[in-house]
């Protein structure tokens, strides 16, 4: 189907029903005892028991399987600022993902503001709830701002897909490519074009997997300690924590002698002089979308060894929807405090391990996106990591 | 079933899944065409078109179906203030009415605050998600003012089912009794003994429809201007809209001569000798709950000629499900702004309406709420009402 086929299918999509969510009963009411039981005066029973042992509510309620997809509309997919009411659209379809996947009763919540501390007081003040939150679409670094605040001021598992989706599926994929190329994550040097939401959250997991060196750049270079311009409080952060021998420069500079290119960032921004001048085998995800840095037919032309988009008609898609069904299905599962970095790694681990490593090839480090399989295994990964942690409230084995 | 037994099947009903509420998916995903036109890349094609113009918000998302069931767990039940976490089963509860009689995608939004400042913000600041509130069990006056402000702030229906619920069908079941005994609203003297958030709506209700004089009373007695024990802001209001004649004294001393007795108060607060003291042809609605003011073989042994509950048990059962469902669903399907008067009087009426007069009987004056074409009736005089008083979005012709 072309664009134009596309753009007109969605709509009518959209308009159908209209929208994509429903809300259903569980139960049934047929006469007036399902109405004594499921309402007044039987529903009594459960909240007697709640008010008097809070934890009562994952086993009475569904508040254990609810998650809001939270946005203010103001970073809606490549869209920009267009608001939380045009974010809509996303939202439902978030929440049909997580159903589609993961069987989790996700509903849109957008919130009218975009004012930071307004968004954590929303989220916050109905925790009650929900058993999880999503945050999507929302601008950086006021997204990875929210999303530290909740998780300080929350009970529940706070997730921001654009930056752990995008970190944790990309770091898998890296994962099995290092696999093929015979080098380890602790020795090799990667550059993360794209200081955003997903550039950061990348690098930092990345870190966090103690990778070898690892140069952040954005739209005007090298993040480097020192630098002055374009500057905010997370990549004065990064500076701190990256780029071990602070070099400074542009993008060229970075990518010379680089292992792994990993670009969050703008269209055709990498030429295949760039690739050319990496170390041998070089690595290369491009997931600017639909126009990537590189396509992967030049980026191959100059020796790139694996290459991944983040699009469905190349080989190697870094889709997001390989990680956010499992990993709140995975916290829910154990009715998790939080997601923490460990709980990251093991969904990382467990997407690469999907593929063994004698099915691995150039043109397959990452398993299709649309396997409802796959949500599983990664929650089972992530709950077992949250247990490890000691974040969870329920045990696995009484799921 | 005894007590005992509906204790038991509710709490078993409650656990089972857990919970009563589920969120679907109204599209198919099955593969990566179905997953491009549900989400990216297809789903920025109505994003755009809401970015270009809000009102296509309505057209291309499920907005316009979805309600807010909203608590502070200030008021729940009878069960007093056990906070919104321990509410949770009821408002699923109430979401499965909502889209068991009326179709409609409700979800629970318990907030973890009591203060009316943080209730207003949080409702408002998520506006954008919902075609309506239902504010539920918030604590009188705390739900007038709530709603209040939350209908001068938003361009969205709002609706406290608990004041205007009541209101409705007990104002519906007066319409019918006072054809049985021949009396005009106009000239009825009716009292209505409790000020909570029930009875503070059913007597606003009341005056709005014209009716005779009226005496509020709460556990103190006679409302009337001057009184100071036992006032707050919404009973001073009441003290100067009420009691023409400034009568003092107790509950007792109200009755005498009136015509309708109106309880939403405490069980056996009505004797036999005050329902003695009425004007001929007493009409009784004794909604306290379980426990009555006073119990039906009572109030007709005290020449009641028309009595009704809130039990199911007894003929005349005063139940919201007749009005909330309807109401919202009036409301929604001409995307109306508000719920006005003029709305909640066609919803009275339409109730009403549903027992032709020559079927009315004593025992007989309010249709059984289980009727699933109730909801139906009443969502057109409604949307009729709403669409006269130029609250509507949209015509009722293009539903």
């Amino acid at each position: 189907m072309n664009n134009e086929e596309m753009k007109k299918l969605a709509l009518e999509l959209h308009q159908r029903s209209p929208g994509k969510l429903e809300v259903k009963s569980k139960v049934t009411i047929k006469n007036k005892e399902d109405l004594s039981l499921a309402y007044s005066p039987g529903v009594a029973e459960p909240c007697r028991e709640i008010a008097a042992n809070s934890e009562k509510v994952w086993q009475y309620t569904n508040r254990g399987n609810n998650v809001a997809v939270v946005t203010d509309g103001s970073a809606v997919l490549g869209l920009g600022n267009i608001g939380a009411q045009a974010a809509m659209p996303v939202m439902e379809g978030k929440a049909v993902l997580f159903k589609e996947f993961a069987n989790i009763d996700a509903f849109p919540l957008c919130v009218n503001t975009q004012n930071v501390d307004e968004i954590v007081r929303i989220v916050k003040g109905t925790e009650a709830t929900w058993g999880g939150i999503n945050l999507e679409d929302i601008s950086s670094p006021r997204c990875i701002e929210i999303e530290r605040r909740l998780k300080e001021e929350t009970d529940i598992p706070i997730f921001h897909d654009d930056q752990h989706g995008t970190a944790i599926v990309a770091t898998a994929a890296l994962i099995n490519s290092l696999k093929l190329v015979n080098k380890k994550i602790e020795d090799v040097r990667i550059v993360v074009n794209g200081s955003g939401a997903g550039g950061i959250a990348t690098a930092k997991l990345l870190m966090d997997m103690n990778c070898g060196d690892l140069i952040l750049c954005d739209s005007r270079g090298i993040i480097h300690k020192g630098r002055r311009q374009g500057m905010n409080w997370i990549k004065e952060e990064m500076a701190e924590r990256t780029n071990q021998d602070n070099i400074t420069g542009d993008l060229a500079r970075a990518m010379e002698g680089a292992d792994v290119f990993l670009g969050l960032s703008v269209p055709d921004s990498v030429t295949k002089e760039m690739v050319v001048s990496m170390n041998r085998d070089p690595i290369i995800f491009a997931l600017a979308n639909p126009v990537p840095e590189i396509y992967p037919h030049l980026a191959q032309e100059a020796g790139a060894k694996v290459v991944g988009t983040g699009r469905s008609d190349f080989p190697n898609q870094i889709n997001n929807v390989l990680a956010f069904p499992g990993i709140l299905r995975g916290a829910l599962d154990v009715q998790a405090k939080d997601i923490n970095e460990d709980m990251k790694i093991a969904a990382s681990q467990a997407i690469a391990e999907l593929i063994p490593p004698a099915n691995l090839r150039q043109d397959y480090v990452i398993p299709d996106a649309i396997d409802k399989k796959i949500a599983k295994t990664v929650a089972r990964a992530v709950a077992k990591a949250a247990i490890d942690s000691g974040l969870n409230r329920k045990d696995i084995n009484s799921i």
